[in-house]
């Protein structure tokens, strides 16, 4: 039997899609539906912790995945929440994955929403953390001072920056956001490309976008069946958890679990109970997303 | 090895202490501290449903308790929650228990958060399920139309009218309620007597004045390290689940859980899944509540 692999080891791979070349990584073994990741703000490949990727990567495959310019993916990032779910879409047909779970991250918990309702049976079970329904209020607004302060300080450099922004001022939250550079950095080679300037500004403009309802505020999700986890920290300044509130109090079959002392990067923070979490709802396979 | 016992069969027992006598049930095996249950509005110990009772019974002992001038204890029920939080620890000190864990609902989740400020060292972690902090909003107002309506219903006779008022109404919900009530009704002798309009009037008044803030709101609750579990339904009419969100927002160590398409009674509508987390809550000996 092959030792469960780890995003640390795991190699960068290529799927030709939609006229596209998507970069993605894909490890574990076991018989689960494979387990998508979709990615925040400016992030690639590289910074998913193998913290909450490896545990899950027992049990089914993981799935890691750049979408369309970001990392070594070709294409232009699209500035909206649409674009980037039609780029998902496109990159699991070309893998033929008809059916997958999925664990989206901040911008990667929009593009899953906007997934299930552009093509409700390429998802089973969704974990959304950290993100927003459209229509959502105070999303990453990063010229406010909260974040500001920490995004300018030219001492904030690389992963650094991280630590402040997904983790709380706390003693047990800087230890936790100390734990996760490391854990990311123990990666050293097959690397991607940092995102720059073209990817945030593009995401940027799709934030913006999402924040504008489309006719009454929450309705699309009173359709969306699918067992669903919704998970936050109560401290969130990028995403801030009253969104995560909107989503478990509008998708009709979602379980809610916030985490204490905790930001953005709450599943960062507390990867242990995150994934033990993750590991039973995805085992389920009931109607009701209770687990 | 003694088979479990179960809230179906437990004998009522009672304790004298602080001038009183204590209706109370105890049950079950193993190490772990003892558990005790606080009531809701106007409930007895033959509320208490077996399926959250049963399994947690499993690991330690569990123990129900009517308040002072509820069921068979004797004296006056207090018109505040502090008067309630005063006859549990003088319960606790009766039974020569120095430290428990507790699960308080509704009503009895107030009661535990006040018993917690005024002797921390009496409890160890907290189960909070439907319930508010002081200060909270819209805490059990029978008056509002979305309840008067099934209250003031003559067609809702005994515990036929916790199956509107503690569940959704949508069919998995009623039919969740049915189970309930069956199971409730399993117990057939050494019954309480149910709670009349001097219990009501007593409790109401306790609410009201538990709704006022003293100084400012909430900021007793950051004083509690205790690890909590808070847990609510979406859609809980008697106390809204913006209580909850108060709760996980300003105790600094307190996971919440909430659960779909369910109102007050969420922990009965899923009891597997609310056992199951308790369990592994009330396992745990970390300093967070994360578990």
């Amino acid at each position: 039997m092959i030792k469960t692999a780890s995003n640390t080891t795991a190699p960068t791979q290529f799927v030709q899609a939609n006229g596209q070349s998507y970069a993605y990584r894909r490890f574990g073994n076991g018989s689960g539906l494979p387990l998508l990741y979709l990615q925040h703000f400016t992030g690639t490949l590289d910074n998913w912790d193998p913290a909450v990727t490896d545990p899950l990567a027992a049990g089914r495959d993981v799935i890691l995945f750049d979408n369309a310019g970001v990392g070594r993916s070709t294409g232009d990032v699209p500035q909206t929440i649409a674009g980037m779910a039609g780029h998902a879409i496109a990159f699991l047909d070309g893998l033929g994955i008809r059916t997958c779970d999925v664990i989206g991250y901040s911008l990667g918990g929009m593009v899953a929403l906007q997934m299930v309702q552009d093509r409700p049976s390429i998802l089973r079970r969704m974990i959304l953390v950290g993100t927003a329904p459209r229509g959502g209020e105070d999303i990453m607004h990063l010229e406010k001072p909260s974040l500001a302060k920490h995004l300018q300080d030219p001492a904030n450099r690389g992963y650094d920056v991280l630590k402040k922004i997904f983790f709380t001022s706390s003693a047990a939250g800087q230890a936790a956001g100390e734990a996760f550079i490391r854990r990311l950095s123990q990666r050293k080679d097959d690397l991607d490309p940092p995102s720059g300037p073209k990817v945030a500004g593009a995401q940027i403009a799709a934030f913006r976008e999402w924040e504008t309802p489309k006719g009454e505020r929450f309705a699309e999700l009173r359709t969306i069946r699918h067992p669903t986890l919704v998970v936050n920290g109560v401290h969130d300044e990028m995403i801030p958890v009253h969104n995560s509130y909107r989503l478990s109090e509008n998708l009709p079959n979602a379980v809610l679990l916030t985490y204490p002392d905790a930001g953005h990067g709450s599943m960062f923070q507390y990867p242990e109970s995150f994934t033990k979490h993750a590991a039973a709802f995805l085992k389920s396979d009931a109607e009701s997303a209770a687990f």
